[in-house]
């Protein structure tokens, strides 16, 4: 005979593998605040409308807090056969105080106090990352201030393109970070429904009041049909979607340091307290941060893929597949809250090498867009100006020269629109500084920027 | 010699294979109109900031409307030695108004140009798709009014838990879709950003007012910072990423078409027209329209990891990577507008089956609840109640009847707390009737659920 | 200044988030008889070739053979300032032995030693892995043997489409794990393969005898090239791509199983002892098992994602990114073993419900291809019977019967072709027992291919 | 009422758009070749056994053959009325032979049919697939053996190293696509397999001769079971992993390749014919072949997660989800195949920089673990030499030098156990010439791999 709460009607107890297969408190042991958290607004919301007595309520919620205490300090043991974080807080509580602790888990059933345990945490997981991405947001403003005249070749296809500022660099991230926070916010707005009151998936018979629970838990809305309270969980796959979108952000980012870091591009240097050496090879000094953050991002798009898999292949309502889904959203969550962390302490310590940018983006030829421009103005169709200055590149190649250190004799031959004025364009700080309008690399524009940027986060910390 | 409108600094010719690996304008074709009506504003803009001339403006806009004209009446060739939807459309404009034509491209790049024209498309998509959950929400509670009170077994672990109404189920995919237009609705806010002005990287060095195309392309926005414009692809991720959500109630609602149309369980049929027969067996009438929406929903899947692997890959600015992100795209899109559009047709001819329902809840114990429910109202803490009712079924099933055909006696002899009053409890309608609270299955809170929705799908058609 | 192994040319000391960051220790440790093995081996290896004395190398071998007992016995406490297992026990051989443990990773590092300790734990995996799906496999032909009688409506689209047996079903599960198991032992052979000897990348200048190391470890091959032994990880690759797909055939169970246990189709009970109940429903008897197995699946899928994507990204050789791979794999490996191990436990208990299957055949018409091949025995080209039966099974559905009882009146009203010698066609086993060719579902073609795998079985099981 | 084939027992017709979102013909038309193989191979079986006369037989063959001609010629219209290649080139016969082609069906099924065109074309799509990954790896051979002593910076974390070879590096790869072609061989054993006898899924009542059918088709197997026959798709699924861990070689190619050609690295070259330029950038040669490959191989992955969710929702057998697998199958098989078939055509004008690599290599202290093993040769500890080495290293950074150009009396300095002798291994042709072993990136080594890939070519070709 099983001891099981649940196991009235079982004939034989259940097979020890199971036990420890079905058991999630190696996993769900995380939410212990959450679910004491729930577990009292709903003793409390049972004593309002008379379900239990003010001193049953209030004997449940003394229990509850002390249970809390316990597991917090690590001394309530927990074991496989009283499968998850309910039935561990449940069966102390009864243990606790007796009788009345049978009495908390009526007009609710696991499935909607699971589904609200998880819309506490994820709700709370949000708020934690949307700071971390302040944060780095800031960081990046910072370093955007400090380098918003400093050039950098601007690639595309990995080739030089055009000259930009290491600032306007950073401010690229700026942005995609803050989207990253606004669409998490947007997520935030739909988790923050309370699920509690579904029971197992219909609704109980008992005269809850699902708004008082809401009240107390902070939870905006409430749920609006019972099976979908039970069997829904958009919330998790629509933050792990967020976190799948900030893990691109994140590789691309390890991506570009990695990249400027290495040996042969050497735009970078950062600091050795966030690099690895080799075990081996004694010169080595190895970006291992940046590499494992770009890592990492494809364990957040794997866990988002198996968070799809597995709530797409379900029928209403709740199914024990169900289970799996913290595991994987705990994963994504602390891989990407520890990414955001490191890369918060490490940026600041980023050191730029202008000479070696400078460099590269002459040797690029950087500027020959600003020729053929420069051609446009004097009444040259842009097409036509395309094909002198393609010219203007291959004869500088061919010289193993820049662009700017072609003769004016050179240049005139390419086209007769061409006059000693040309020279001033093809400079890189005339090059950026040209670009100046609203999104432009233009040092002021970066400036301008950056300072919106500040003004908007500044408004976020008031909130 | 090549003849590529880029091919200045080139000796050699392209590959043939190269250019047919790298012509897109098979996929991109379907942005003509986006592509046509950026340009236009672009050329408009140009001539109010004095870079081109009103005359010349005004031979812009003539000419690409007709471009339009010839692509949209299929009368213009596409080949794959003009790459793309943009080289076919500027080459045509420079054959048909000669040399001016060649000033179009003045102060942008082909980054920022398909950028543009692919938040366009996106937009357009967003309202299309929109619309269609607005059509099948409404299609839903008509079903949900119709099949208020029929009661449906309702479901965990695939097991009959409790009564439920066929209409209750209904309302939680009315709750699954409305999330799916919310979170597009967010998105379209991302996505209606222009990024026209940052060209091909670093913006540009002519006078533009990206605030006039803005306005003439109803962008709310324009985008921050150029390298973000020309290399940012979140607004496919997200609305992907909404699509693979999507694709997950479209796969739910599939498997439970499936599984109720199946011959073993029956509860529905659906109509003739949208399923079809077997060549072998006669007898065969299969649900193949959900079957299918069920395949495509991994699809739609596959996509999204497709354009998250696509887009964490790259360093910035724009690399050519990006062109796949098209064909991915567009394949989301449609499998997701076909699925949606069949629903709303198939959805109204469903049958249920209600005789088949009833007895499947009756033969589940679906009312066990309700009796653990009773025994608390009369003192017994739900934990011993949950005991008691488990004897009973273990009973009824020894039995092989219902719980509702066990005698009194029966009953009294598992709990002294049990009288003649606990026999209304077991009805199948009496059960859902009592769970009477906002979100409950209790019909009148159907019929209140319905009200609001259609209450709110008034508001939004309205808009 | 840094105490770090590799820290000579580092100026500034580690920051402590990443060196937690960093550390792998908490997931690498499951390796630590691997590592050891490997480095026996290839010390042993160093003193035959002459790069260590004898007495070194037993000094090191008896140093490690004690670490070896400290970790089983969980004595040797793990820091994430040490990095990793191979760290843990390079530092504690030095404090055991002195300065000659020092002399170990001469000729290796560590890149080349962790391709070497994955390599031998896959390849312990798939042993495990086969010996388990070996299992299965005979506990599904023992079912077979057990129900190679009993009809079951054979399904296609969920419909009803002709009886089959179980014992038949059984062995089409039979088919799917032969072919996980083959494709295990065809990856074993690439999974075989001495990576050490490649150092950091570039192989060593030591006088090193791979063949030696090779030969004590089991391996069939030395790998080729040095910057693929420590870049490659298709070994994990393939064998989580093998898991993938047996997940899928894992999934597809599991979901049968559900949908056969479902109240409303009841063609199976599973034990108890393999089954939960509900904290609220108490008549529930839930096949959690098979639901967590199911949604392990999608778990399984989503490693392998983040795999491929991990290793997609990098330039070669070694990047830090590859760090992750391990507890990806462990996660995909541990899940797969534990569903298999239940199911051998579990399906042994399974129980059919042979009335409910037969019943089910009966109300789908599922005889109606017999029906059809009956005329076409008759002269009736396949088309036109298909047609005819059609209309038949119109006919019963009308008046809510099963083909069978069709009187032979109604019958030869519908086709000229069809005789008394009809009605023999119609029954379920007449059904099975024609489809007697290799492959199908005759009960005597089911023992005929129990009997085949039953000696294929033993075959391997003699390997 | 209905006209379609299958249609008997419907009484309404099929929804315009439900025959446009079943219709499979736009993608299965592609399999015609081997859908008219296989129903000529059934025909002349059918003849064989006594099902058919050998008049009916000839009939249908010759009716086929001008199906396939006219298929061939473009001249058959194809509609989505007619759903699928099945059904078109069925009913065509009908339409060209009379009653007889109404018989082709007998003992077949839909189910059978497609698992055999699939199986017929997959087999094909490897066999394609090995040809090129065979050029693939002649080409890198080739490569390699001209740059066999070309001296590269080896990368680890994308910092320099140690010195190899371009050659050796280029042999790298030819171990990945060697392995890759292996796999495939592998799944190709399990891909030819026989499904056709198992007709809808039970098998079939006419006397049906299997072996018949799979010598004329070339199959080395009967499938065991018909269920698994007609539901298994394991064969994609293997052979849709297999293109997945290909991607993964392509995409690290392509992102070398981009690295390389990235204007700040410039290692190589590639030609003009296989790089694009910008529309607005004249300087710019972007190796867009690359980036697309690399782009691409997202979308492979893509395919097999599609594919993988698309299986494992279904319960067996046949489900009308499968029509879903052609068309992202076929999509990850011809994007892997355009993309070798890019690479064998684009690498052999692939051009080194060797001056460019040589000064990396030396800016990269790529010789210090040469420095570390010289020591440990002298008596020092390898971990004692690495860690003199390091402060070497420091010494040489602070001064703007690389090892090599330290004074003897400087590294004297750093320890006693460095004489004059230890210039000698600081040199790159030293250090490379060194790691003289089997797998070592020695010229020596590398021309000895060559010779042993070129014979193992050799006897791949003779098969």
């Amino acid at each position: 005979m099983t001891e099981k709460l649940w196991g009235g009607r079982f004939a034989a107890a259940t097979d020890a593998l199971v036990e420890q297969f079905t058991a999630s408190i190696a996993v769900d042991q995380r939410l212990f605040r959450e679910d004491i958290q729930a577990s009292i607004a709903h003793a409390r919301m049972l004593a309002r409308v008379g379900v239990l007595t003010e001193v049953e309520a209030s004997a449940i919620v003394h229990g509850l807090r002390r249970i809390e205490e316990e597991i917090a300090a690590g001394s309530l043991p927990f074991t496989d056969r009283l499968e998850d974080i309910h039935m561990h807080v449940e069966s102390r509580l009864i243990e606790l105080i007796g009788d009345v602790g049978k009495k908390l888990h009526t007009g609710r059933s696991r499935n909607d106090q699971v589904a609200t345990d998880m819309r506490l945490y994820v709700r709370s997981a949000i708020d934690r990352l949307c700071a971390l991405l302040y944060d780095l947001q800031r960081v990046l403003v910072d370093l955007a201030s400090r380098e918003a005249d400093t050039i950098l070749p601007g690639l595309t296809h990995l080739q030089v393109a055009q000259p930009i500022t290491f600032g306007h660099h950073c401010m690229a991230y700026v942005e995609m970070f803050r989207r990253d926070s606004d669409r998490l916010a947007d997520a935030r707005r739909r988790v923050n429904v309370l699920p509690l009151g579904a029971a197992a998936l219909a609704g109980t018979t008992f005269p809850i009041d699902r708004w008082d629970v809401a009240r107390q838990l902070g939870f905006d809305h409430l749920a609006e049909n019972s099976l979908d309270a039970v069997s829904d969980r958009d919330f998790l796959l629509e933050v792990a979607a967020d976190l799948g979108i900030l893990a691109v952000h994140l590789s691309r980012l390890a991506e570009e340091l990695v990249y400027w870091m290495s040996t042969n591009v050497a735009f970078i240097d950062l600091p050795d307290a966030f690099c690895t050496g080799s075990s081996i090879m004694p010169q080595k000094k190895n970006p291992d941060v940046a590499e494992l953050i770009r890592g990492k991002s494809g364990k957040v798009m794997g866990q988002l893929v198996a968070l799809l898999i597995l709530m797409k292949a379900q029928a209403l309502a709740y199914n024990r597949d169900n289970q799996e889904d913290k595991a994987i959203f705990f994963t994504a969550v602390d891989e990407v809250e520890m990414s955001l962390a490191l890369l918060v302490r490490m940026l600041p310590g980023l050191q730029t090498r202008p000479e070696r940018m400078r460099a590269a983006a002459l040797e690029g030829f950087a500027t020959a867009t600003d020729l053929a421009d420069y051609l446009v103005r004097r009444g040259v169709p842009f097409r036509d100006a395309h094909a002198v200055v393609g010219r203007a590149v291959r004869l500088a190649q061919e010289r193993g020269v820049g662009l700017e250190q072609l003769s004016l004799a050179d240049l005139e031959a390419i086209s007769p629109a061409i006059d000693a004025t040309a020279l001033e364009v093809l400079s890189l700080e005339g090059s950026v500084a040209a670009r100046n309008h609203l999104g432009g690399t233009a040092p002021a524009q970066v400036r301008a920027a950056i300072a919106r940027a500040r003004q908007r986060l500044e408004q976020e910390a008031r909130r």
